[in-house]
């Protein structure tokens, strides 16, 4: 498994989550994969909970992915059922058999809709299994109480740590909180999703207008983020919203009372995706990438994303040198508009190229210092209008190499 | 400069290639970037000479490219002029004199419109420099009669070998030849050319054909590789028709007089964009991606692009690892129309997946033979209609990390 200490960028510790009312959390230890930690988690949610869920976009999406876009129609939901070490993506009918098993027992167990019971799968791609001795340990598991780190870890595949975020905001005077956790390290493009995102509310925000909210917070946090450009087949985000707080109702998306709470949940989200490049395959930098006076959003968006993603950008970070002809080089490949002689290009805040060329009396020592650095800050100005978008990613060193070129062996 | 050894994937040695009527290679040794190696070659052109050429679309292209775009127009050269060391792009007004001095020197020289001198700049981007050394040297390049090898030389940077090829053909009963060279190693994914690459024949074919059948050649070549995802700023083919074969006239793109000549160009490029990828910085393996199955070809080149540039997949044939959920995953990201339950995924000839799943009574072994050689061949046939298309790439290893990590430095 290539990666086995920790990454240098990870957190200092855990963080401590407050707990959601209406939600519990069980774990197992079943060696799907993974010996001797948890490798499965469920988190059983009152009736009536609402839920939001972003899912990946690729083609091939895994079978708990298809299950989990229908089943999203209902508005609501009773279990997130998780398990690590087969991500059951490209397994055909097997695939759907073992979705479909572990949908009937849990509903049978809980008592709810199959169509309320939303599950995910995250490990190798095209591995047959059944889901035998997860639906046999069904007991087991709902007997067996879990915290956040507990459920944090059940999840990770090649992750060096467990990631979790939380926030309270106020909607219409009452205190709501928000605790979430989410895996991933490699195959980090997400695309509507990121690998696997779990967040618990007791806010009372009924389903469409939670679906509303995340799809808009997740466009700036996981979709603002790429570890290698691969986007996975399982990227899954969901979003639990018990009611419990028992605030107010809220009238919509752009409800007033709602703006505090969309803040705190874009933090965490935005947190939650932080950790995942932090934890990126082989990092050894966090890279801020800006992209700034594009003609639109979506133009800097595509820019940020084409630094972010260069091969040579990154390796040229992780060789600690302000080599900025290559974000030259990615601003012209990806097809936005962009002219040299408008173009600026700053690192750590110091503009080292304006107007098509290195600026005048260049001094490179103090970008020197600030890439020696593990947070670097990149952006680029394209000089031509106000989009703007930022996209965070790490560095390309032979540890992605390392931990990729045996991963499944 | 990272990469000290020949690549283990290069050809035994640089082939003979025959001389063109009509062309007279000169190179000088300036020490530029490179010490104690020629970095500075001229092609003089006979009178007359009709030139192609296809560019980077990089919008921050470099001034020789620029300049190149607009001296095409003529459709007649005398000379290409080009330099290692110094790609000349993003450095402003100063690159833009540089490729102006480089012209009007070489014009002056050789009696002829500047808009017939097309130059060319390989090497960092960024660094300001003048033309000074390379027109003042004009006398002593021009004195300086050298071979297709020593031109081939004088335009490697991180090349680890020089790349030649070429083919006859004919052309209304009249043989005419083909000689060409080529560089590139790094920051390849050619977008309308390649790095660099100079291909001459003697063959009599007008300008506006010519460029025709370069683009439509390219297409098949050098724009069907990939290295790193990373298109240059300078990437640029040029192709002089000396016309001193005397072949009848042809008549357009279309005469039947030009398959034969149309198939051994294609060849040459072909045979060069091949050696480049041999040469992918790092590279130990030679991979060829097909797509069939596709609702077009240029779908399919979309997903054989994402196959071929996916840093999981090439960091799994680094590993000779048959990963093949990483190739489903890159078809599924790429957006192109797929559906895991019509996908066939092939590795060295034998189906791994079909049908959205493993084969029933799937036997790696002789997938883990095939892997282990320096040749693999990716198939994935999407099931949905015509669209082929073939992608040829190289693996993702510890050596792209060391020559990329300290390049500059």
């Amino acid at each position: 498994m290539g990666a086995t200490s920790v990454s240098p960028l990870a957190p200092a510790a855990f963080p401590e989550l407050p707990a959601i009312a209406g939600v519990k959390l069980h774990t197992a230890t079943l060696g799907i994969r993974y010996k001797g930690r948890p490798d499965v988690f469920l988190a059983e949610l009152d009736p009536g909970t609402q839920v939001a869920a972003v899912f990946t976009t690729s083609t091939t999406a895994s079978a708990a992915v298809r299950w989990g876009r229908e089943a999203l129609k209902g508005g609501t939901a009773r279990a997130f059922f998780v398990n690590a070490g087969n991500s059951v993506a490209f397994t055909g009918k097997a695939g759907e058999k073992f979705v479909a098993d572990k949908v009937e027992t849990a509903s049978k167990a809980l008592g709810c809709d199959k169509a309320e019971i939303f599950t995910a799968s995250t490990g190798v791609i095209g591995e047959p299994t059944t889901a035998n001795r997860i639906t046999d340990a069904m007991g087991d598991l709902l007997a067996n109480d879990a915290s956040w780190l507990d459920a944090a870890k059940a999840i990770m595949t090649t992750d060096t740590f467990p990631k979790g975020a939380s926030a309270t905001a106020k909607i219409n005077g009452t205190t709501v909180s928000i605790s979430g956790f989410a895996k991933g390290s490699g195959m980090i493009e997400p695309n509507m999703a990121t690998m696997l995102g779990f967040i618990f509310t007791d806010a009372a925000i009924p389903h469409a207008v939670l679906q509303a909210v995340l799809a808009d917070c997740n466009n700036r946090s996981f979709n603002a983020i790429t570890v290698d450009s691969d986007t996975s087949t399982s990227d899954t985000v969901l979003l639990a919203a018990t009611g419990k707080a028992g605030n107010d109702a809220v009238s919509g998306m752009d409800d007033p009372a709602l703006t505090e709470f969309k803040d705190a949940l874009e933090g965490v989200l935005r947190d939650l995706a932080h950790q995942i490049v932090r934890d990126g395959e082989g990092a050894t930098k966090f890279i801020t990438v800006n992209v700034t006076g594009a003609v639109s959003e979506k133009e800097a968006k595509i820019a940020a994303k084409a630094i972010a993603n260069s091969p040579l950008v990154k390796t040229a970070i992780a060789g600690e040198d302000a080599n900025w002809g290559r974000i030259v080089m990615a601003v012209g490949k990806c097809g936005v508009t962009a002219d040299p002689n408008k173009l600026t290009i700053s690192i750590g805040g110091i503009a080292l190229a304006k107007n098509g060329e290195r600026v005048e009396d260049y001094d490179e020592t103090p970008v020197e210092a600030h890439i020696k650095g593990q947070y670097i800050d990149i952006v680029a100005d394209l000089g031509f209008g106000d989009g703007a978008a930022t996209v965070w990613t790490c560095d390309l060193t032979h540890g992605y190499i390392s931990i990729n070129a045996d991963y499944r062996s």
